[in-house]
């Protein structure tokens, strides 16, 4: 299965960026430790600071990749135009959050587009990724499907 | 006059996203019998995910244009940056949305922008654009002027 | 086609009442020119204070006209009956406003009927009327029809 | 001075309307010691319980008489329609209630038309009235004069 | 016992009406038949769009019917006016709904007047008005009384 | 029919309990009374203070019973384990109290599992639970059948 | 009849503060005015910017004088001790103040100690006063008397 | 490691109960394949109706067992005693729900517990489970190690 | 004196629980020091983490002891049952808590049932437990008697 | 032990103020025979009604006083100051209330400097001063000592 | 120019009072560093926690001192009075805060009297004040002048 | 020191854009007498109207730089993704405002991120950059260093 992974603004700083909330590791040098444990997909990842990228990403692909993993980082909660884009496609998304959102401030803990996806993951840290990717390795493709 | 329609995120999946809601027709093969309706007039579009690239652009038309229709998708709800951007510039706008979003989600009933509009244009599909550009064509151009 | 025009409460005062908010011109003498405008259907108008009297308007041609042209004044902003009305019958309704509601009290923001219209107009002063009117003349009769 | 003084809703039934709330006095009883009370003004009164009937009665006497002593009664707090009405007119209002509305209800606290009036006055039962019409009597006509 | 069926805006459309929620008969087709079941007890009926003229009945017989069933329909949410008519008679109200209130719009559940009536019936249907006569056939004349 | 009356939190000290509120007979002594009026049907009854305990009586019945009454004190308004209880189960549920909920205090006056119900009375103290046997009653058992 | 009218914050600046709102005459000026107006009672006033004082200043003559009529000023709004104040002495206190509360800010809308009043009234500026004394002075010093 | 999974009430109904939402398969029919997932693993499984019985088991297991998998259904939007409960325990927690919580009501996107979860998972439906038993099967027991 | 403490949900764990919060004594360890302190009174003590085992409990002393020091944990937030049950009984309830509340989440601050109580201690650690019994001890026999 | 006990605004009126909610005694004559209850303890007490002068008093003692118990009236819901001053001191404070807050209105249910104190006690009148007293003379001095 | 700094409730206590918020260093030691910085202007410093003497001390200066740096500590957040005497003045007022108020509590997040203010300015510490005053050196006399 | 002014959505029309609200002099102009004032330090601008760009460049200069002084327009109040930038970079942030925001829209009246802000400034016009600069050259490198 084709999989990409979107991580929104910020999570390019990863490791870096108030570890005590988020740890000491970056996505890139965790990437290829999930590449290596999912030998049969193919996984990319895509990473912007902007809200239209993202959407422009999710156009991109949404009608052709089998799955989606987004962490959307701030705009989770804040953006209806990313949320549209979401219920546009037709590929399955699964929502990641590194955080326990529950545990966070409040504004955190609404997600716009957590309606419009397969299913929600939040608070393992690098290990959400692994378990979304999980999802959709433990699926078959054809009940994978798309949405309609 | 010049009368350049903007379309915000998502539009440009119209016709493939969401039908029930937005209906099946894209807004690319709307354009050319809307131009066809006013040939008096000289009618333009734009679209772009990204909520900055539509506040540049009515940055650029927004002191010479005669005119401007947006449909500002999700972002009318959430952005105060375009809202400003619309009370910046001195080019009367009209706001227009293809679904009526009394009938929609609570979040989706409240625009951010409309208060700088001339007057605002909802529910009507495709139609609502066609409304939007008839205003200003029955408008004297003296009487459109620019704000202040 | 058949289109009734209704106003509600204080409508009748239109000229005379804050005239920097609602213009200098009475709905009497705009309506003939509505009428030239659209030799090929038949307009009429009513006119009341009373939410009832509406409501019983609504009911009597509400199964038998092409359209209807609803401004329902302060009316719109409270009335469950009269949404209830609106969603109860069969004619097609538009909505519309003179002065742009968005730009007003946050209580004018909420359109209780709005969800039961085929769309929404407001901010152009009388001349929402004449957009309102245009759509149903945009639309064939058969492509009208009835709500189900 | 020609005043009128308007009750709405339920007033009909003063002296037998919850009595501990609103006292054991009708209405019409105390109406010629009120008119005793202000020989030089020509008092008139007017009472409805339907909300468009007291819409229509200030249109009729709003651009003429020199002063209206408004209890809307439940319409105080629901009718934005009223509210306009009392807007749209020339001729000044003062609203007065029998009870004090801080004692009551939360939503009884909230008058809509309120801030249309030139005063409120409110708990004194029926002396409430009195001392409306006695405010009209202390101005000399021209200081009353029309809003603008 | 004189028992008095008040039905508010739009339910002279019953059986018409959105027959999903409010189902296919009409009030009419279903009062005879209610008037058979109680043999012993005048039943009569009124049905008016208006408030005000709601208000006018409800103090017409609320000093010498022996019980009277109210369903006001979109009043029910938005009327103090009627609220206050409700308290200020003697006869003994009971509130009546087709639906149930709980199953639908968040504004429907809060009904202005139900702390002033003997007890609320809703949800059964047409059933709703033969459950609230049976209540008043179940008491003894002397037992409904007028309230104080 | 086999009809099960369900009473919650506090009910077993009906006639005890705040007699100005609850009234001061039981339900034991009313409950043979209730009997008697309905001698084709088999009535049973089950009190709890466990919302645990009442949970388990919906599902052990509400497959197999053709109605349950149930008046569920307390947890009415905070237990949404047990509205996902009365959702989930076949048999029709009606729901009753004792008192009128809308002239108490606020937090009674939503009722989480109302919509799920076949009905609601409220108000008229145990006279309420007659009046929701008697619904059952008018039916065939056919009509009442089970909820999908 | 003693009665002492209270002036809170600010007002000692009256006729220098934002004479748009609150006009252009000193009460220092207009005191002598409703003495005058007033020749059979024994009108003081005291005048202080601090809340405490005000309290004090209500004890001290909350069991003796016949009448007070109070302009909180800011403390209307916001202190929970002058309202118990009002509530705690006996002599019947009229609140007033100089604007119509209704048509300002959101938060002057609330009166904290209007509840424990024998009557409000204004909007009237300086003539509020005079109403309010004029009130005082339509009663028998025996139908006054304290509260209970 | 020992691993035990809570299923909170009307989960004892799954398959049977609104299968629109929750799915056709029950529980029981998925344990023996979850725990054929994980042989190295020992599973067991709870489920109760009662508040206070999910609490017992929580304090019996909780300062033993390597980890919790809970699915408090109805309790995670109501229960403060359960969020306390889990706070107060030194296993570790992964909150699991069948649906995805944020495309469903209001009140069910709240979890009062999940600020004291190891991480959530939720909308997978069964497999919600098995990506939660994943991730203790992830991690050395070392590292599960408890919560301080 | 007969006094009777109970304990509610998760107070078990107490010298377990979160330490920082409440403290690292638990509440049997503490109990046989408190009825030394009271060598003339009958203490007895209560503890569940069932909601409805602790109103069985209320109901069953409710009408016999002298009083009830009452921490209801959890419930204290969310139980209107319990609340219910405090109110209908006729022994004087003390309301007690370990922790500061108002120190605490928003969610913690307010209780329930401490409108029915007659008095409430919060924030002394066990110590709150010991203050509470101490008002029973300094009351009379007579004058504590039982609540109407 | 020097403890100070501050009286808050309305408290010198004590046994003449609303007796019905504060009781008839005034603090004056109670104070005595506190002083007599903990002859080990030197007792002080100071009134005012003046924000300011309760927040001067609390840095005057709060660096040198063992004990506080204050009682700030309707201070407690109003003043950020005020807490701003109990958090600022070292000395520990008590927070008393003569009446039980959970049982009056809404706006008396918030203590805005209660998460600033050592316990909070309220509910039983005159008694609730004595259980603050006691409280401090159950601990030995130096475990009162000073908070950081 | 005369410039005056005010500091509201408990800034008295500077330098003893939560140190890890507010700093170490009490504004007398640093008020001599200011008055070095700013040869050329009159500084003047003034500090109560009295509400009253403040808004007597912004009367007092507001007509003839050229600036007025102030710092209303609690009193920011609920002093309609304070808001009104700042709006009531002509010198130009600048906002300071020590801490930054987005970064405590909610209620700390609003300024009431903010929007009378020239400009405001928190975060910087005691650094606050020397931009406060460094803003009125940077103006000319003249341009500073007085609001209007 | 090195220095970046950032500018959001809408400043690059300063001058031009509601000159009632803003001024009429663009940054560009008055950046040169910025550099002017602050010889010591390099100085250098950034403006975009995109919100990924600003956050771009956040990251960009945020391990590097000395001070950012951020004005982010309309980003201000809905940018959670830009909050999160401010927080996860090392450079202090001083936020600052042309207009004084409480004195406008509601919804200006909340900053995303000014909690992670050294400090802010508003409504000084362009000389609240001037005093943001000034704060960072009033400091030692040393001691503006880098946020942990």
């Amino acid at each position: 299965m084709d999989i990409l992974i979107i991580n929104g603004p910020n999570l390019n700083l990863l490791g870096r960026r108030e570890p005590g909330i988020y740890g000491t590791r970056s996505f890139e040098s965790f990437f290829p430790e999930l590449e290596e444990a999912f030998p049969d997909h193919t996984l990319t990842q895509f990473q912007s600071n902007h809200e239209g990228a993202i959407i422009d990403k999710l156009h991109e692909v949404g009608f052709t990749h089998h799955g989606i993993v987004l962490n959307a980082g701030g705009y989770t909660h804040t953006s209806v135009a990313l949320a549209d884009a979401v219920a546009a496609i037709a590929t399955p998304v699964v929502e990641v959050h590194l955080s326990n959102l529950h545990a966070r401030e409040e504004f955190r803990q609404k997600s716009l587009f957590g309606r419009h996806c397969a299913g929600s993951i939040s608070g393992f840290g690098l290990e959400s990724y692994r378990l979304a990717v999980q999802w959709f390795a433990n699926q078959t493709p054809k009940r994978v499907g798309f949405r309609v």
